[in-house]
C-alpha cells in the first residue's frame, strides 16, 4: 500500500466529515430563528441523537423525542425520551416511536411550535405503517434490492405511511412546523429527504404505479390501492430549513485536497450511477493522468446505487474503491477512495474503501480471486484482506457519500 | 433542442474525426520508412480501403489486398483486389479473402516485405477459422452479448483463428512484416489490436479458460482443445507502429472546444465502464455545473461496453446520450453528445447521439416512454423521435469514442 497517498485519503475523510457534523450546522440555522414559546422537539433520522443535543442547548422547550438507528443513542439529554429503531427496513420500535411522537404532537394549538430535526434513515426511523409492519418490511427489501434510486423508493414509501408525504404536517395542524433538514438526497428535495414528512408531496399516484410495474414490486390488495391514493399536494404550517448537503461535503474535501498541494478537480456532487461502474470510471481517470507529472485530485459525490446479484457483504462507497482497482492497478501514485459521510457504508462497520496502486497486487499474491469476490458484491472482504477499509465509526451525520482520486507527483 | 448547442456538437464531431482520418496517418507514417524492392501490401479493418489508399500513393509495391466491412470499399486501387466482408460476426467472405491473403504471402522470401496495415474490425475481417465458421460465428455472438470486453473477447478469437495472436507473422516467415496500426483498443496493446496478426501474445490459455468460465460461453470439445493451445510468445519477422487513438481524437475534440470558446476539461481516454451508467455520470457533472455561469467542455474518450437486456436497437455512444439525458433534462443551455469514429455506432447507421435539456420534455410531448424504451436498449430509436441521432456515415477511421459534455453561459 502507499502509505503516503492512504494517509492523505484518511486526512481528507476527516476533515470533510467534520465540516459537515449536524451539530455546529444545527446551531447555525437556530441561533436567529424564533421559535416562540412552546416549543416541542422531534429529532428523527441517523444524526437524530447530536441535532437534538445541539437544538436543546439553544432552545428552550417543553419536551423532546429522537428516533435514531440502533447504537446512535449516545448519552442523555433532559426532558427527551430517546429510541432507536430499525434502519432501513423499518421495524416495531421505529413504528412505537412513531406513536410517541404523534401522541406528544396531538391536540398542540397554533401556539405550538414543533421543531423537526430531519436526517437521513428517516424514511425508515418514523413510520405509521398504513398497511401491516410485515408487508412495509417486505416491500421495503423488494425495492432496496431492485436497483430503485431513493427518489423512487420514497415514492411508494409516501403512500405506505400515515407520517409521509406531508402527512404529518397535516396531523400537527394547527401547530407550526419548524424543519430544520440535514440533507441526504442529491439536490435536497425538500420532499424525499426521509420522504418528507413536512412537506407537500410532489410525486403522483400515476408515478408509484410506475415504479411497481417497472421493478415488478409484489404488493397485496390493500397496498395497491394505497398507491392509488393521493398524498397532501399543500402544506400551510410548515417550514424548512436545509443544512449541510453533500456539495458541502464535496467542497470540505476539495478544500483539503489543497491544502495537502493537490491540484483539484470537481467534477460532481449529483452523481447516482451504478457504484461499480463510477468506480471503473475513476479508475479510467487516473489511469489517464496518472502519468502527467502533476498532483492531481478528482472529486465527486452523490449517492450510487448497487444491484446486489451476490451474497456477499459491502456497500456503495466499497463497490466504487473496488471497481477503480483494476483501472488504476499498476500506475505509480495513485489512489482512489470513496466514503460514507455517515461512517456506514450498506450493512458494514466500515465508512468506505481505498485502493492504489497496490491492491490488486497484493491480493494476488494473497491467492485471493478479486473478480470472484467482486462478482459476489463481497467488497468488504476484498478491501479487509488488503488494509483498504476505512473506519470513522458512526459520525452522527449524513450527506451522502464522496470518492476522490489522488495522483502523485511521485 | 438547442440549436446552437447541436450545432457546436456537429462541428466537434467533424473536427475530431477528421483529425484522426487515416489517410493522412498512414503518410506520415511511411514518409520516412524504408520497405525494401519488394513489398506485397495487405489491409484489414474498417479503415482498410483508405489506409491502403494512402499507401498505394506513397510506396513501389507489387500486389495488394484489401479487406474491409461491407460498404467500405470506395473505388479502386491499382493492382489490388478488394474484398469486403461480415463484421463484427465473421462470414464466408471475410474467410475466402484471408485465404487470398495466405496465397498472396505463401512462399515470400527473406528479401520480401509485407506492408500490413491494420484497423480495427480486423479481428472479424482476416480470419481463417480453426473451427467451423458456424461455431466461430455463434462463439463470436455469445461473447458479444456477454458483457465482455474487447481485450477478453479477442483472447478468445485469438485461440480459434490461424492467423490471429502472431500466428500471420509466423506462416509469413522468413518475409518481414511491417505494421501500421490505427489503434481501436484503449491503451493501445499492440497484441489486442484486430487480435494482433502480427504480435506476439501476451495472453494466456489459463486467461482464455478463466474467461469462457466467467461468461458461461458454450464451446464445442474442438474449441475447447484450441482454448488450451498456446499462441507465438515470440515473434521475430515484425515491427509494428501505431497510429492515431482515441487520446488523437480527444485531443481533438478539445481543440475544437477550445476554439468554439469552452473552458476544457479532458477526463480521460480510457473508459471502459457500462455505457448508460457512463451517459448517467456525464448528466451528474452537467447537472453540477450548470449553474457556475462558465461556457464548459467536459470530454472522455474509450470503448464502453453495453450488457444488451432487451431486443431494440442501439449502439455505445446511443446508450451513453440516452443515459445523460434524465441528468440534464430541464437544465438550461446543456448537452451531452458521444461519438464513434468509425461512423456507425453498434449495428445503425448513426454515429452516436446528441441529448439536451429539453429532449425528456419533447419525448415526454409525444407521449414516448422514455424509461420503457431505454430499458430496451432501444436508444436508436428514442434518439430518432427527438432528432438526436448524430449520422455522419462512414468515415473509414476507428479509433473508438468519445463524449462531450457542453455547457453554455446561456
Amino acid at each position: 500500500m502507499n502509505t503516503r497517498l492512504r494517509q492523505d485519503a484518511d486526512k481528507i475523510t476527516e476533515y470533510a466529515i467534520n465540516a459537515v457534523l449536524p451539530g455546529e450546522a444545527v446551531r447555525r440555522a437556530l441561533i436567529n430563528t424564533d421559535l416562540g414559546e412552546s416549543v416541542y422537539i422531534v429529532a428523527v433520522g441517523k444524526a437524530g441523537f447530536s441535532m437534538a443535543k445541539a437544538a436543546a442547548e439553544l432552545v428552550s422547550y417543553k419536551k423532546g423525542i429522537v428516533i435514531t438507528k440502533y447504537g446512535h443513542v449516545n448519552g442523555k439529554i433532559r426532558d427527551f425520551e430517546c429510541f432507536e429503531a430499525g434502519h432501513p427496513v423499518p421495524d416495531d420500535n421505529g413504528v412505537y416511536a412513531t406513536g410517541k411522537v404523534l401522541e406528544l404532537t396531538e391536540g398542540l394549538t397554533e401556539n405550538d411550535t414543533v421543531l423537526f430535526l430531519l436526517s437521513g434513515g428517516g424514511s425508515a426511523l418514523f413510520e405509521k405503517p398504513l398497511v401491516s409492519l410485515e408487508e412495509l418490511q417486505d416491500i421495503t427489501k423488494q425495492l432496496l434490492a431492485s436497483g430503485a434510486d431513493i427518489n423512487e423508493i420514497n415514492t411508494i414509501r409516501k403512500r405506505l405511511s400515515g407520517v409521509k408525504g406531508g402527512r404529518f404536517a397535516d396531523k400537527v395542524y394547527p401547530a407550526k412546523i419548524f424543519s430544520i433538514i440535514l440533507s441526504d438526497i442529491v439536490g435536497d428535495p425538500l420532499d424525499m429527504i426521509a420522504s418528507g414528512p413536512t412537506v407537500a408531496d410532489t410525486s403522483t399516484t400515476g408515478m408509484a404505479l410506475d415504479i411497481i410495474q417497472r421493478y415488478g414490486i409484489t404488493l397485496s390488495r390493500e397496498a395497491k390501492m394505497l398507491m392509488d391514493t393521493e398524498t397532501p399536494k399543500e402544506v400551510t404550517n410548515s417550514e424548512n430549513q436545509v443544512i449541510g448537503s453533500v456539495r458541502e461535503l464535496c467542497n470540505a474535501a476539495a478544500v483539503c485536497c489543497k491544502e495537502l498541494g493537490y491540484e483539484t478537480v470537481f467534477l460532481s456532487d449529483s452523481v447516482c450511477a451504478e457504484a461499480r461502474e463510477v468506480g471503473s470510471m475513476l479508475g479510467a481517470i487516473a489511469q489517464t493522468h496518472a502519468g502527467d507529472g502533476r498532483k492531481l485530485a478528482y472529486i465527486l459525490g452523490g449517492e450510487t446505487v448497487v444491484h446486489i446479484k451476490g451474497t456477499g457483504m459491502g456497500g456503495r462507497n466499497q463497490e466504487i474503491a473496488c471497481g477503480a482497482a483494476g483501472g488504476i492497478s499498476g500506475l505509480e501514485n495513485t489512489a482512489v477512495f470513496s466514503v460514507g459521510s455517515d461512517g456506514t457504508d450498506g450493512p458494514t462497520d466500515a465508512a468506505g474503501g481505498y485502493v492504489d496502486s497496490d491492491t490488486l497486487n497484493t491480493l494476488d499474491k494473497m491467492k485471493v480471486s478479486f473478480e470472484e469476490m467482486f462478482d459476489n458484491n463481497d467488497s468488504y472482504h476484498i478491501l479487509e484482506k488488503c488494509g483498504g477499509l476505512i473506519k470513522t465509526g458512526p459520525t452522527g451525520t449524513n450527506v451522502n457519500d464522496f470518492s476522490v482520486v489522488l495522483i502523485d507527483r511521485g
